[in-house]
């Protein structure tokens, strides 16, 4: 079944009205008709089980027919801290990211950083992270639409960091503390933040920092793993773990 | 610290010779001069750290400093039969599943690959994946390279497996076996089988099949993952629990 996520505005009594792109997708390419029934969620906390009234290129009229509860509980939510990898390498994290369950993404930049971005090309590049990541939430069916937040500092990042929660930061020149080392002394977590280098690692003192920051500093093991690769391994293995 | 792979007949008393494109590499484009130190593995069990004796463009002649022993003990062998994805997305796997640790890929056909290749282009593709392979083993500083098979049906591919592995066939239509389910039975494991079905899916006469061979169908949770994501999500786990 087609998933879609509309505003909380967009809801009204029992009908839904898909706006803008997605009306003309659901159209002309998947070709819906009244009748056909998809899901929809309001990006929040509603998800709703909906049958087409009627179909425009400029919008689509669907007619509730179930209300699905959503737990409420806490989940586990994953903030991805990642430093902006060259060519289109963040298009890839926030893909599989948001197929994987990242809750955000934090684009940093580090002293290594060798992406530069001017104010213009950052806006471009944030409209098309926060469209692919709105696809991929769409395509796997999440809840929610992860959040794609800025460029911002590692400094300014770290700072922002909630530091009751874990922060996990993969790092070459760890050769002691394996993240298995972290993690087995985890039974349950609701909230953690991975904070990933560019192509060229951390230099020691963004390690320091991160360490005053309450982050624990950790070795992915004897193989290398490119800056895109280890983001989505560590994601992948807090999903399992906590996730669920 | 560079590091290359050799043959085992490249490897004689003190000497190590690299030839073809990895020497071009050195001279040209890393530009590495006699003197230089650089790792080597012969791609079975042996690792080299060696000093450059002599650069040239078609062979670079290096001297054995030190033979690094490597743990002969049982290691965890993952083998990932990704039913072949549309596009590029095969290199996508075979890129970041080096990188996380399969040691050998097959490329599976199943009833739904939309993918249909012809001998020749079956050539040309399994040689650059046998490349990328190699390059991101050498990228991971891997002690060896993963192997790429030929493509092969479901069934063939099946029938090859050795049962007393753990297989693990992640199915959409599984609702109640979780993978979590599945692994936590699991202290230890040598030798694992991930079988990922292509864009739309496995037919159930596939499952069953698989099933009759002792694979385990397990979910991946709720959210939906691209073909090529849920391989790299299950890698990731099976290298971080068992392969370390």
């Amino acid at each position: 079944m087609h998933h879609f996520f509309v505003a909380p505005s967009d809801v009204e009594q029992d009908r839904v009205f898909i706006k803008g792109s997605d009306a003309r997708h659901i159209a002309k390419v998947l070709r819906l008709i009244k009748g056909d029934k998809i899901t929809v969620s309001d990006g929040a906390k509603n998800l709703y089980k909906v049958e087409l009234a009627n179909v425009a290129l400029n919008v689509v009229e669907c007619r509730i027919i179930e209300s699905i509860s959503i737990e409420t509980q806490p989940y586990f939510k994953l903030t991805l801290m990642q430093c902006l990898p060259k060519s289109s390498k963040m298009e890839l994290v926030i893909q599989k990211g948001t197929e994987l369950g990242v809750s955000c993404f934090v684009p940093l930049m580090c002293k290594r950083t060798i992406v530069k971005l001017d104010e213009k090309s950052i806006k471009t590049k944030l409209r098309r992270w926060k469209k692919i990541a709105y696809e991929a939430a769409k395509q796997s069916r999440r809840l929610t639409v992860p959040e794609v937040l800025e460029p911002i500092s590692l400094r300014e990042a770290i700072e922002k960091i909630d530091e009751k929660a874990l922060i996990l930061m993969p790092w070459e020149g760890e050769q002691a503390v394996l993240l298995k080392d972290v993690l087995s002394e985890y039974e349950k977590l609701n909230r953690a933040y991975v904070i990933i280098g560019p192509e060229g690692g951390f230099e020691t003192e963004e390690v320091e920092l991160a360490k005053k920051h309450n982050a624990k500093i950790v070795s992915l093991g004897k193989r290398i793993m490119r800056t895109e690769t280890a983001g989505l391994y560590v994601a992948s293995v807090l999903v399992y773990l906590f996730g669920e």
